[in-house]
């Protein structure tokens, strides 16, 4: 459909937004001082996202709450992700749900319901195999929406298990060839399809070989920053127009000042125009 | 310590509970329709766990909510999801929260807080490595919590990565190999350790293979009945004195009943009281 994730997000890049989302993984000891002192923790990460958000969304096409940082807030918590998300989506923007589920069949058409509800688009596990996917990519068929399953992961263990050899390759690889066939049917067939992959930057080469066993994915690329990847290191996500990559960054534009310094929302909005800025001349390159 | 998660497991499981953990996977249609009619679906299903965990405290050790099935009713979900956790601990029993979870170590440790404030056992998935399991191991060791990472799932997918031939044998072999190496300093060193395993009973010649690979590690075993599998397929889990296995019952027990049947309750206990006895034969056999 024309509408659907893929396409919207296309869209947007080519219109000029920066393939960039920013991840919204709230720590209540990074606020600014002066928001909603006295109120509730999820309280003050609403009232947050309620002055940061709308200065992102014109320079931005997609946020990415993650839910680990609002869970732990329990019920309140909870609440607070589903308002950010109501939040974002008010603003125009494209929310990737990044909770990173995973589960048998049944399990899964449950947590497909409750978070498709919320988000357009959701981050997966791969390690139950394409049973566990199914209800999630019939939602997608069905909506529009999108999944990014987790193939080549940022963080230093990533190789334990992801790098095993297997008669397809590696793990990873194997897992790369199942998300390009989940995605077949899936989209506009000459644009990108609406199963992405999880691949960090933090792997540059990696980034590049898993393009090629996967060219109908947007890639969601974690890393970049406070996990030592640089900007260079997406370039291989990129196609000849700057589409196929999406450049998560969370603590370099959200906690990128002090709590108490007066001026941390123009800091932010400077942060995330830089970022933008450096990932579009890349992804154009 | 001496009152960690698998030794106050082992020591219910001596003194003759079954080595059985009810799975709380609550669906509003299945609820009996005289819980709380008129009520929200959250308070239906806390209401509906009121009457039956006190009739199942008595004969089994372990409850498993999996949060799927709360967090499709979003924030008051959540907060009923830990109502039931809360709930099940004052009547004594154990609590394995099933939340299938596994990020990079922030991100995990974020989870770890979260979600140990409400369970004494989390399961996690594997597919990121060590230094996703850390945050968690590390709540382990400080507070006697335990773990049980996703090593051969029940669903049919599960061999379709899981298989893959690597250079440590099966997928689901390096992960049991890992699971191993986890625990090997959590725990009692003369018993079981606080790194688990969920080994699906529908694959019964794996978890053969899988104990002389996790010979410390408590299998936490779900697919009996509705999947598919019996009694029996759950054998190779346990050791001489009937530990080391933890079989999982869900729709057997919580659904055993239509709706409108005024013994709901009655027939709640009588299935639970069968399938203790069932799965205490064949652990001890």
């Amino acid at each position: 459909m024309k509408d659907d994730f893929s396409s919207q997000l296309s869209a947007r890049i080519l219109a000029g937004a920066a393939p960039v989302v920013v991840g919204l993984d709230p720590r209540v000891q990074s606020l600014p001082t002066k928001i909603a002192p006295g109120a509730t923790e999820p309280d003050r990460i609403l009232a947050f996202y309620r002055e940061v958000l709308p200065r992102l969304a014109p320079l931005i096409p997609a946020v990415k709450p993650n839910i680990a940082f609002f869970e732990r807030f329990g019920a309140a918590g909870f609440g607070c992700y589903e308002a950010t998300c109501q939040l974002a989506k008010e603003l125009g923007m494209l929310v990737i749900g990044d909770i990173k589920r995973g589960d048998i069949g049944s399990t899964a058409e449950a947590y497909a319901e409750g978070h498709f509800a919320m988000a357009d688009a959701l981050t997966l596990h791969p390690y139950l195999g394409r049973d566990s996917l199914a209800p999630f990519l019939s939602h997608c068929s069905a909506s529009g929406k999108a999944v990014f399953v987790l193939v080549r992961t940022s963080n230093p263990s990533a190789c334990e298990f992801q790098d095993l050899e297997t008669p397809q390759g590696k793990l990873c690889d194997a897992i790369a060839r199942a998300v390009d066939d989940w995605g077949s049917d899936l989209g506009d067939p000459k644009g990108f399809s609406l199963v992405g992959a999880v691949v960090g930057a933090t792997w540059p080469d990696e980034v590049v070989r898993l393009r090629a066993l996967m060219p109908r994915a947007w890639f969601l690329l974690p890393g970049v920053g406070a996990q030592g990847a640089g900007f260079s290191d997406v370039e291989g996500a990129f196609d000849s127009r700057g589409l196929g990559g999406l450049v998560a960054q969370s603590r370099g534009i959200m906690q990128c000042f002090s709590p108490d310094d007066a001026q941390w929302l123009d800091h932010i909005e400077q942060a995330a125009v830089e970022f933008a800025r450096g990932i579009r001349e890349v992804a154009t390159a």
